[in-house]
């Protein structure tokens, strides 16, 4: 199933998706691309910071930080300790090497590079064989709307730490954003669309929301199969769960198939979810019970494996 | 001559200027401002850099690195190395300290504050008790004219290390640029002004550039003071003797006394230069000979004693 000329294409936002994404680049080294989520970008103490792309770029180099799912393992905190003192903002936190990919991303766009070339550069250097690819080179940004506020997606996620109930999200810039076009480059051959266990609604949608992308997936005409965030009505990791309660949907893995619908070929839920098989099978998708949680490097091979496996079957069924 | 109502204006760049500052600010405490050149400032990692603002901060806080004459005293350098790694510019080398005053300068100044507001909220964290001016809050920029070639002064000074002649320099912006109308804020009194031993050219001339402030200072009807930066022909430190000899300057504290005429009515020089005592007395001005090599905190105390004294004896004398 890793047979010469299958390629697979993730989307992924963070933590789950980043995790996904290192068992498919074991299997697959260069013949993955990750399209990543870069809504959640923001300007920070004069820094361009892309959180879902640094996570993604830090799991497949090997030095994603396994306890706080963001920034680099063994980090120092030199930098933000002063800027305490000085009085300066701290609640994101950026650790010492951490805060060197964002000055020198900061640096490379003030030059004129697009985000495509910096994030090819920084993944260069850090023997990343994959691609990662921004969603896009444009600007796109999530607003939280929240009781008839309308927040920063950084503010509500790590200032508020997510603890308002949200009424829902729009993706400003999105309408007119040029989804990366990097993507018809990927090699001909078999492809296969890999829909990572992210927050649907946060880490998903934001790409899908781009003129085309959606359209640019049908054309392609692969498989595509989507990992359920949601394990036993809770996520993994990430407010997904609490999202979906407070915009009136019951969190389960059928809800997020349902999210999905139209999109996606197969599916994939967990082993504590098998009761909901048949329900998800009803909306005509293909369906793979398994272990999903991933805490190991050996966990992330096997779900990638699974990926693959779903996308054969449901190839070889035409 | 430290009595009550005594407040000295002291115009500065970086080193030199800022270990008198220091002298100064040991016998005058809050009753010293300090005038800072900014047209050395730039941009770099996305960061606002304004390296002699900071040098004369660092030093009044008592945290300057003696050996760099820039950045902070046992500094760590964990960002810049992480920068060379993932294959960004490191000419300009930030320590994790140092970048963390330029990281909340930049998010600052990105919220609307002023320099001269994040220069008093910076100094009072630090413990600085002088008050710190930047010379304006407006943009100006030193450009260096090489050879046919116009460059930014910071490739010049870091990264060329100055190592090609000069034709001259313009301070972009200073023609329309306000100077920092704070000094309006400096209480009644006595007041002295010292030019301290910074690069005449590259230091004192863009703030003597910005529209008004000449005027200022002679409606103030203060006693003017400078050090002289050059003993025996050269420079203490920095480029200043090369750049006069590149200008068909020879270099010396006479010299010096003639880039200032006009301005000042008390120049002080080095028992190195006790020589041209006469000839400088000839251009009109109160000169005094001393020690003026700052090695020591002693030193630098004794010389701003010395300012003070020639300043006392110039306004004895009416």
């Amino acid at each position: 199933m890793t047979g010469q000329g299958l390629h697979v294409l993730a989307l992924a936002g963070g933590v789950g998706g980043a995790k996904l994404a290192a068992g498919l680049a074991h299997l697959l080294g260069e013949r993955l691309t990750v399209l990543v989520n870069t809504a959640d970008d923001f300007e920070h103490l004069g820094l361009r910071i892309s959180p879902d792309l640094d996570t993604v770029m830090y799991t497949l180099a090997g030095i994603a930080n396994p306890e706080t799912g963001w920034g680099i393992a063994g980090e120092s905190w030199t930098v933000m300790e002063q800027v305490g003192r000085l009085g300066g903002p701290t609640w994101f936190r950026l650790g010492d090497r951490d805060l060197a990919t964002h000055a020198v991303r900061t640096e490379r766009l003030a030059r004129g590079d697009t985000l495509t070339a910096v994030t090819a550069g920084l993944c260069r250097t850090l023997g990343v064989r994959p691609t990662v690819l921004p969603m896009t080179d444009d600007r796109v940004r999530t607003v939280v709307h929240a009781g008839g506020d309308a927040l920063p997606f950084q503010h509500y996620f790590v200032r508020l730490r997510c603890a308002i109930p949200v009424d829902g999200f729009s993706f400003d810039g999105a309408a007119h954003a040029r989804f990366n076009r990097a993507l018809d480059a990927i090699p001909g051959g078999r492809l296969v669309i890999v829909i990572c266990p992210s927050n649907p609604y946060l880490s998903i949608d934001p790409i899908l929301a781009l003129p085309g992308l959606r359209a640019w997936i049908e054309k392609t005409a692969a498989k595509v199969v989507a990992v359920s965030p949601i394990v036993g009505g809770a996520a993994i990791k990430g407010p997904a769960a609490k999202i979906m309660r407070e915009l009136g949907i019951a969190p389960s893995a059928a809800a997020v198939a349902r999210h999905y619908r139209g999109l996606i070929d197969g599916f994939i839920i967990d082993e504590a979810d098998a009761a909901s098989q048949k329900e998800i099978a009803h909306h005509g998708l293909a369906v793979r019970v398994t272990q999903t949680v991933m805490r190991t490097h050996d966990d992330r091979v096997r779900l990638a494996r699974d990926c693959l496996a779903l996308a054969d079957a449901l190839a070889a069924a035409g």
